[in-house]
């Protein structure tokens, strides 16, 4: 039989520690994410270690960026009045999010789009909570997967280590009730690991095993970080990630194998 | 404003650490995982905390409750026959997989079924890597919640602490390749924690903030056993989770609810 428990070859299997990142801030237009985080750690008597994962919200990173939007300059269509009419959602809200979507997926109670990145999720992930009292939206980052390897990049500046870098939104789901993070920009390890063809311990063949374990470690954030983004980042020690040029592109399941389009 | 920022009311924000607990063994029907657990813990001279959860594999759970078929005693129906031999499967499994399932989502590539819990997944969540080489099929537990609770009351008599449990299963999803970690029982905690009516940090009133936290303390256990269940249990230490009378079944989305039937 051949026998398969390589943990070098497996991942995973070692202990995980993760730490919010506090005192960063409030985010503005032009910061770098990647400054801050260092900046914060310092504060606290704490540096990045070879082998960490950095793991950002979304928000932070389209602040950052300047992906906000004042409400009171968007003037809803037709079609996003009557649709926020019959959900009491915003019409403002609506309209964004059509604009920013290529397709729209399901328009009943929520409106679940696919946006330009291939991401289906509410609303395009316009989001208007964690802004400013609700005056302006924030729109996912333009390009996640380069925001991330931008933050990369510039922690290497600043540590010399290579420190792979995940953003994260919380998206709820098909069939479950709840939101939970997902990696939507990823760089400096593979998002996906694939166990398809290997042997598990009993010398079976295993068919159907890609884990996301980029989506896994953004669950991990979205632990140690909550829901209010008061703490925009986190730290995971100890995870045996993949290095590669990762991509969250990669997570996004093609429209020829999608069964729920 | 309305300041809402109160840690103890939001979850999260401390450090987290999850250790795998190694040495557990073959899992034999009539096993007792809360024995196993705390036996193996001492081994290494270790021992459960206040506050810590745990999370259990599934397949532990279904071995221990001996919910396993010898793959040679099923006789596929013509409609399993015809679907494996379309999709290389094996028509046995598909057999099992149909007779588990109250209801087929999707049967198309691969056969997505609701089971009797309310869960979509597929194959109605069975499963033959990691059993033995192929030969015999393991089921999910009868009532995962019903299976937690049990193990959360043994480790209170072997520990006298309260210790929620979750059990485990990798599931796909629509849209997102790969498979990631949910809760398919849960014991001692709320497994969704509901930010809906508080106010963020802008005196914001969130709307749709529901966060499944079981189904992100799952892939915490994803990371840390991996997918060839050497390591079938994890602890996680430092999530100050909610206590109640959680159950999973308040993660299934109601059909009144679901966009994606």
């Amino acid at each position: 039989m051949k026998s398969a428990l390589d943990p070098s070859d497996v991942g995973g299997y070692a202990e995980l520690h993760a730490m919010p990142v506090w005192g960063m801030g409030e985010i503005s237009p032009g910061d770098s994410i990647a400054d801050l985080i260092v900046d914060a750690l310092a504060l606290g008597g704490l540096r990045l270690h070879a082998g960490d994962i950095v793991v950002v919200k979304h928000k932070m990173v389209s602040k950052a960026e300047g992906r906000m939007v004042d409400l009171d300059t968007v003037k809803p269509s037709a079609a996003a009045k009557r649709f926020a009419a019959r959900n009491g959602s915003d019409a403002r809200v609506t309209e964004l999010a059509l604009r920013e979507a290529r397709r729209v997926v399901r328009k009943q109670h929520v409106l679940i789009t696919e946006t330009a990145h291939g991401l289906v999720c509410a609303n395009s992930g316009i989001d208007v909570s964690n802004v400013d009292g609700g005056k302006t939206a924030v729109l996912l980052p333009l390009d996640p997967d380069r925001s991330a390897s931008r933050i990369m990049q510039k922690l290497k500046k600043r540590t010399t280590l290579h420190i792979p870098v995940i953003i994260a939104d919380s998206f709820g789901r098909a069939w479950r009730e709840g939101l939970h993070e997902v990696a939507i920009g990823v760089a400096g390890m593979l998002p996906i690991h694939d166990y398809r063809g290997q042997y598990d311990c009993y010398g079976y063949k295993m068919h159907s095993s890609e884990e996301c374990v980029a989506d896994e470690l953004a669950c991990v954030a979205g632990l140690v970080c909550g829901k209010r983004d008061a703490i925009p980042a986190c730290i995971i020690r100890g995870y045996r990630y993949r290095r590669g040029n990762g991509s969250a592109r990669r997570i996004v399941r093609p429209a020829t194998k999608d069964l729920f389009r």
